[in-house]
């Protein structure tokens, strides 16, 4: 990829951009920090944590060193908790278009919502890709996003009033289902109907318990069956078509329709940075992580190597080493090892000095 | 090194030895646990830890990932506990000295203090050797040692109605001596002098504060000296001779003499058992953590590969493909990746289900 920008037009440079806020990129941050190195945090999704966030928020991780369960939400927790001291900047829930090598040294990143970075280093902590939601594809529907088809919703939407379908059968759209329900009443949706093929969800038992106790409660129904068409009357969106367990047509009305079918993971622009590949998985040095471009590594479930397994742990000590590869590529000079528990220095950037 | 002994007189067999009982030693045993190999575990300390529990036991490491601070002895309570779910077998206070391969397939492992196992694979992670305490060099003391001289202490060895002379300026002198002041009045000592070159002691605040309330309550004496000659009589240890700051000789009288100069890593045995070194550290392969020999595998501070930090988190990683290492060289085939939050089969194995 060319550069496409002069450098007039460049915004001020900043250290390292970290593409993909999942364990593997906010572990990143910390490295650099200790390396004394600022970074910008760019995600596709809304919220940091990557998979463990977004595909098993609530259910508990058995093999991180030294903490014996944590949930996915936890992990992640405690991970934005140690890297509060140096501070990321965070761009969320854009998606990382272009990453392109500049004639003057450094990096121009660009994002679908239009942030522009200009980075001395990037890291690549993208995953399995960026985690868009599956889309429900019914004919007509997709002119009624934004408007009353969603993939998202704020927790401060007024649905006050209104009948909310959402669809999906996940932790997501349980999860979405009991917010909803346990609105402050004045944003309350009048009517909400968990909507799914079949009568069995799959969430943690926590969450199961809640639904059944708000299903009994009438505070939340459910409706079986799988949508084929969409009921329109004078442009809007009145109701769905499904096709329920008996095989039979029946209507479901609504005034806003939540799709919650999960996320797809989308290797999507990476493979357009001129990074070597092998399988969708960029290709790094064991001892550094660097890709084939200078100044740009790659970390976490994103990347080969031998022996690679996709295990976040791994990915921790990947962050670890790029960290060292990129300072040392920066300072040009091989730097020292020091230890967080002796060395005055690491304690004033993680500001537990004075 | 040759097999020495018959198939006969061989113990039965277990899965693996894991040699060092560091950080990275005790994440080897829940690693293996995963993959339902068992583990016994041999430190030639009397308490697992590593260098984190005996050189910086009160002090914070802030670099191990999702966990902001912990202490060195924290993150070894937690490590133990993580793996206490695969009941490892202990083998502490004793150095291995032997591990050599059997005709038959295995090795055999021998400690100092004679115990055998017999394992399929074993694991090193000696960290930067055998730690041994310090000796004190005197003329005559040397032949002391177990009676009057000692490196170590039980919590419930008596001191009743004795002098005891805790010799360093560390964290270790400094906690020990604070601990014969507190405890059980029927085994405390009659007179506790902590003795050190000069009057500053290097330890975790809290202990220096400790310390400071336990001299000011006449509980703790402290004599400032370099001792020079050990006085006896009658074949019994009855006093060093100090020479204070002053440059005059001084007796201090004593009944036991407690040397807590820090510990040395000793590389020891390692160096005998033919296996690949470069400056002291193990050659392995990055992919496996395979030695030089087929079956042997090391990981953490005692290990070097191209890129290799002696940090806490990249032991964890090297433990983690160490045990797929192995576990993949004994089955012959190559194994699939669970994940512990949703394999029903890594959760029996952790006792969380049924
Ligand atoms: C059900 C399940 C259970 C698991 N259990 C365990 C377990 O017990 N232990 C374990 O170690 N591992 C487990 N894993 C694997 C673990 O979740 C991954 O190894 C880990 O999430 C990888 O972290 P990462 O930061 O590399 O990538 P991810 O977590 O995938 O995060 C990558 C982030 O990058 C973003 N991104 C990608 N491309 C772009 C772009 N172009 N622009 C902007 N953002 C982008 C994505 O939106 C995403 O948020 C599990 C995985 C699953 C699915
Ligand atoms: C002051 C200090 C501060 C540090 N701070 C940090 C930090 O903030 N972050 C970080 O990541 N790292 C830090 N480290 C480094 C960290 O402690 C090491 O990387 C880690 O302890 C290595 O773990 P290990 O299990 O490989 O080895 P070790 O902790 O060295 O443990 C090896 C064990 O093996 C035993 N052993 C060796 N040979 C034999 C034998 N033949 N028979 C029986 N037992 C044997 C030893 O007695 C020892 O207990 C610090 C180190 C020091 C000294």
């Amino acid at each position: 990829m060319t550069a496409p920008a002069t450098a007039s037009a460049l915004p001020a440079q900043t250290d390292a951009v970290v593409i993909g806020a999942g364990p593997v990129g906010l572990f990143q941050v910390f490295q650099l920090g200790l390396q004394g190195l600022s970074a910008h945090v760019i995600d596709a999704l809304p919220q940091p944590g990557g998979q463990c966030a977004e595909l098993y928020g609530d259910k508990p991780i058995y093999d991180i060193p030294a903490i014996a369960a944590c949930t996915g939400h936890d992990l992640t927790e405690r991970l934005c908790a140690q890297i509060a001291p140096f501070a990321p900047a965070w761009h969320l829930g854009q998606q990382v278009d272009t990453v392109a090598a500049l004639d003057q040294g450094g990096f121009l990143v660009v994002t679908a919502r239009g942030t522009r970075l200009h980075a001395r280093c990037v890291f690549i902590a993208s995953g399995v890709g960026a985690f868009m939601p599956r889309q429900l594809k019914l004919p007509g529907l997709e002119a009624f996003e934004g408007r009353q088809l969603h993939y998202h919703l704020d927790d401060n939407t007024s649905l006050a009033g209104r009948h909310i379908v959402i669809y999906g059968g996940g932790e997501s759209a349980v999860r979405q289902a009991i917010a909803c329900a346990l609105a402050p009443e004045a944003i309350r949706a009048a009517r909400i109907t968990l909507l799914h093929r079949r009568d069995v969800f799959d969430a943690a038992p926590k969450q199961l318990d809640e639904l059944q106790a708000l299903r009994a409660a009438g505070r939340i129904q459910v409706a079986i069956g799988m949508p084929g068409r969409v009921v329109q009357q004078q442009g809007r969106l009145t109701a769905l078509e499904l096709t329920n367990p008996e095989g039979q047509a029946v209507e479901l009305p609504l005034d806003m329709l939540l799709v919650r079918l999960g996320l797809v993971p989308r290797l999507g622009p990476i493979a357009d940075w001129g990074l070597q590949l092998e399988r969708k998985q960029l290709v790094v040095d064991g001892a550094t992580f660097a890709t084939s471009t200078p100044g740009i590594y790659a970390v976490g479930d994103a990347i080969t190597y031998p022996g690679k397994r996709k295990l976040i742990v791994s990915g921790f000590h990947e962050a670890t080493l790029a960290a060292f590869g990129a300072a040392e590529w920066l300072a040009g000079t091989r730097l020292p090892l020091e230890y967080t528990t002796s060395s005055e220095r690491l304690q004033t950037l993680l500001g537990r000095r004075g």
